[in-house]
């Protein structure tokens, strides 16, 4: 795929949509509509005993989701994982020991670019939570026994994603 | 939250773009910028030996990908299920006996509305692929042993969940 140019159709405070031209291999030339987005990162923190999740309100839904701590890169030169750490001390209170990739992965390949990054988190200790008061968290410390039920109600994929690693995990370490 | 009305501010041919206002139950007025995209099915189809994925260009990410076969469900009134039939059809080249409702979830839940059902299928049969010339695709019958080089190399949210919950089945039935 050769990129050919194009324009950015909107612009937002939290993505832009951009229309680009590109030619593909067999010499076609396509034209596609694309969010472009900061990339975002998640956190699979656990204990013996929970994976520490967040209820908050999703706009975009109009309802509450459960998820992974998670947010967008969106402090400058910020890596992935510096982002994994803010996230789980604003909006968890805590600090882990042991850091860990779990996967990335392109939550809509097909019209964005967005990538999210999933960490692993464990030894954890609390900081003391500094969550923004307009994400309006709920914290959600969810038994690891009932991990089946959080990854069936969730609804949101990054959550499923590092939840059924998590579950897999656990099964090859019992 | 109570949706106080908004915006079209970007409408595309695949998404549309709304700067939405709306009031949380504590009474703050916020405004949100949501992509609205129609729903999307993907398929995980698999016999004794294979999952069938497909490999395709990605303008957004201007890479290959490697996925479930899927779509967004842009003909009138048509359910995921029936959705997930048809891409199965055209770009496996396979019906399938058994179906089963894996998941749904959201793809984008801090931004965008899509949700993905997920579905899988078996008591595969062929009956000839039909691809969209221009979706370019080719068909990756891709070994059940290596489940997991699959998952670490997609990239992509929706085949990673797929093929978590392909790999789980399979432990339990083991």
């Amino acid at each position: 795929m050769q990129p050919l140019g194009g324009e950015t159709v909107f612009e937002g405070k939290t993505f832009s949509v951009r229309v680009e031209r590109l030619r593909h291999a067999d010499g076609e030339q396509v034209e596609r509509e694309i969010v472009r987005r900061r990339d975002a990162a998640a956190v699979v923190a656990y204990d013996d005993e929970h994976v520490w999740l967040v209820r908050q309100p999703r706009e975009a839904l109009l309802r509450f989701t459960l998820e992974l701590p998670a947010g967008t890169l969106d402090v400058q030169d910020e890596t992935a994982l510096r982002t994994a750490q803010r996230e789980l001390a604003e909006e968890i209170g805590k600090s882990a020991q042991y850091w860990q990739p779990v996967i990335s992965c392109f939550a809509s390949s097909g019209y964005s670019d967005e990538e999210v990054h999933i960490f692993a988190a464990t030894g954890l200790s609390d900081v003391g939570a500094e969550p923004d008061p307009g994400e309006r968290i709920e914290i959600v410390p969810w038994p690891l026994a009932a991990l089946g039920r959080a990854i069936a109600e969730c609804g949101d994929a990054k959550t499923i994603i590092g939840l059924q690693w998590l579950a897999a995990r656990r099964r090859r370490s019992s």
